[in-house]
């Protein structure tokens, strides 16, 4: 397809997709004519994540350059890209390695992913962004005395388990290596606004019942 | 206690919590002399919930101050004040009204609120940021082609809804209404991130698991 088509199929400017291409956010199409390029599916696809990624992950372009060269190098094997593009997206504070709550909060999340048997977890613990928000997120619970222990945590890596079931559900259902991995990254991402908001809302629905007055 | 033992308490400098009493974030402590003042357990309690809303949920002065305002305002009961002060913390995007996807996505939302039996959550949808963020999600994966049917949908409400249950009985250990709004707006903001972090954990532990090489 044409340029025009992309972007109507899309719903992404032409403006859009030109500045995406200069970036290396999408492979460029193949050449027809010297001034006219051939798109394909995987364009199609590749600007859905790229949007994904920007709009809804507020990812900067740098950032979301780097997750792309991650879906695409077919040199590695999907787990592997997977990993890489995950862990180039933005992730949440580090930890402050001159707190003393940090070393209590990093022993505390070893033993949670050892209670729930997350044993990649634990052998990518070192390098993983994830672990790192998920440390700095504990010692903030410990410095402001919020409950943090082992058992307070439990029910959210047991949630989180079983989304993940739920998520590499949808992600199988794609047919290809780089659609599956560029479908987990998308849904990592578009998935954690559904996932907070639905929180707010069980807890006033569960706030409700314990507080209100009735039904 | 004086200004400099609640400062030693919370972790937080005088001059920080100076900028706060300026502020309103905290109640003035009661005046002993010309120049100093007498502080309580709660204005330690309210310190550890402006720091959890500043340093953790990145949320504006002018929003900390909103939330503190609902948080004690005892002439409303518990219920009302959390539904104010969690309504005035930052929430996702706002939904495009311009765009067909926003209709769709709110007919699935009222849906999902509908198979989960959530009552109190369809009575307030029209006003809860929560369900605002929640459409604007939804038609984001509809515009991109994601999986964001009600059946795609329901694994995140009941996990939301068991967190919530979880969420509540450790609100429900603070002994006063006061502290238990308190209690329940921090931990709604400080557990996100554990939240957010363990759910990418939890998906690299099930991507090895199903396109891993072995154990």
């Amino acid at each position: 397809m044409r340029l025009a088509e992309l972007s109507e199929r899309s719903g992404v400017s032409t403006a859009t997709i030109k500045y995406y291409l200069r970036e290396e956010l999408l492979p460029p199409g193949r050449r027809i004519t010297a001034t006219q390029a051939e798109y394909d599916e995987e364009h199609l696809r590749r600007l859905r994540l790229v949007r994904a990624l920007i709009q809804i992950g507020r990812v900067p372009v740098s950032t979301a350059r780097e997750v792309v060269a991650a879906v695409e190098d077919d040199s590695r094997d999907q787990l592997s890209r997977l990993g890489t593009a995950v862990e180039a997206l933005p992730h949440g504070p580090e930890p402050d390695e001159r707190d003393p709550a940090t070393d209590l909060a990093r022993r505390t999340a070893t033993e949670l992913l050892e209670r729930v048997g997350w044993r990649f977890g634990l052998t990518i613990a070192g390098r993983a962004g994830a672990f790192r928000t998920l440390v700095a997120a504990i010692a903030a619970l410990h410095r402001l005395g919020y409950p943090c222990d082992v058992s307070d945590l439990l029910p959210y890596a047991h949630s989180a388990a079983g989304l993940a079931v739920s998520d590499l559900d949808l992600v199988e259902e794609y047919g290809t290596p780089t659609e599956r991995v560029e479908a987990a990254v998308a849904l990592t991402v578009l998935y954690e606004p559904v996932l907070l908001s639905l929180r707010r809302l069980a807890e006033a629905e569960e706030s409700n019942k314990r507080f209100g007055d009735g039904p």
